[in-house]
């Protein structure tokens, strides 16, 4: 806890100061990591049919939330007791965006996790290798958007910002697949449109990794990433027709 | 633009400080107002079957992501030269949190309305009087979440907080109703797919109206709401079985 008043600047303040940066970046990583986690999980419990699994990322989701709200309330702290200017001031309004974006990602997670339960007494609809990829993606570029932020990494972030299509590349196969698997056969339908959304899920989290990245570029640097992002989900206008 | 200094509390200064906190809470209501229309015309659009209104919401989407960054920008100014405490430290996160809320509406309508595009090129299924139900209700709920902020009015956030169950009744009712039309016939199953994903944007949106009574009822009263609002998506483990 924060007692010291804010214009002591001794020596002993400033280093203490500094602490307070470095525990802000680390529970953003430790957040950042729960998510990555759950992210994983979900997509294991899904692939493997394994409800157990599935049930304990649902129940671990609460985790994520109670950071986001920690990080909320130490960022508040800082900026009332530190009044922190440029790089630091920066550095913690991001801290707050990206507890933001990753209890979002945990919300995704869990919802994913809560349809593979159903998914697993449905019958199996093809190999569902598009979905490891698409989480092992996503998994990836959260993990290294939280790795910019806690490095300071501006070209690293500017990476992941722009890694995100093969993410949509593959959501709209699946989006497309599953609705042929849904023409096919009425019995596929609740599995299918219940993979769509997992599917939703993923490509979800990975715009928010992408988010992650564009608040650390812009923390780091001072100034915003362009407006248009490499972006193509394109399942909004996807039509798929019966078989005749 | 802000110039002066903070250390100088002459009376002028405080009264422009005022005007900054008030023109805040203006660009948030703007903001709000946008995305209430955009969220009102993505509904009309559907249930009309009118894609000139439909690509009209689309392009719109590009004014509520610059006031995002307008507001997000001018909040960091004010922490910076302002160095708030307390009620309006407080005011001034909560509005950069606000507008993340609504840059997602903002998407969430979008997405709406190019899928409203597709679906009125597709066999009509029912009275779609839910997803206007639906639109109309969480709408509501945006529009008083930020009459609450800009009144600084913690009990009428609390109600907006609480409407929300309704619209998860709805958005249940309806993913139900699209997986029975997707096993009546396999050419409704485009149509029923993008109904589907629609009915989720509008429970979106309803999930970050409530997101917003709540940041509302933390910035005027400075303490949470209990972590369980009520919420019943029970979506996630819908199973609806072909006909026999």
């Amino acid at each position: 806890m924060q007692t010291e008043a804010p214009e002591q600047q001794s020596e002993h303040i400033v280093r203490s100061y500094e602490e307070q940066l470095k525990r802000l970046r680390e529970m953003v990583a430790r957040m950042g990591g729960l998510a990555e986690r759950q992210v994983a999980d979900a997509a294991s419990a899904l692939i493997r049919r394994d409800t157990e699994l599935a049930s304990a990322v649902v129940g671990r989701d609460g985790e994520i939330d109670a950071l986001e709200t920690e990080i909320e309330n130490f960022c508040v702290r800082l900026l009332a007791l530190r009044q922190p200017m440029a790089a630091d001031l920066r550095l913690i309004v991001a801290a707050m965006k990206v507890s933001t974006d990753i209890e979002r990602i945990g919300d995704y997670a869990r919802n994913a996790a809560k349809r593979a339960i159903v998914v697993s007494q449905q019958p199996q609809l093809g190999s569902l290798n598009g979905f490891q990829w698409m989480a092992k993606l996503v998994q990836e570029n959260l993990k290294d958007a939280i790795d910019a932020l806690v490095k300071e990494d501006a070209a690293a972030a500017e990476r992941v910002w722009g890694a995100d299509a093969p993410v949509d590349d593959i959501y709209n196969g699946i989006f497309r697949e599953m609705l042929t698997h849904m023409m096919e056969d009425p019995r596929n339908i609740t599995a299918a449109t219940h993979l769509l959304f997992i599917a939703k899920n993923f490509e979800r989290i990975g715009d928010h990794a992408t988010n992650i990245a564009e608040t650390v570029h812009y923390a780091v640097l001072g100034h915003m990433l362009p407006e248009d992002r490499p972006k193509s989900d394109a399942s909004a206008y996807t039509v798929v027709r019966p078989p005749a």
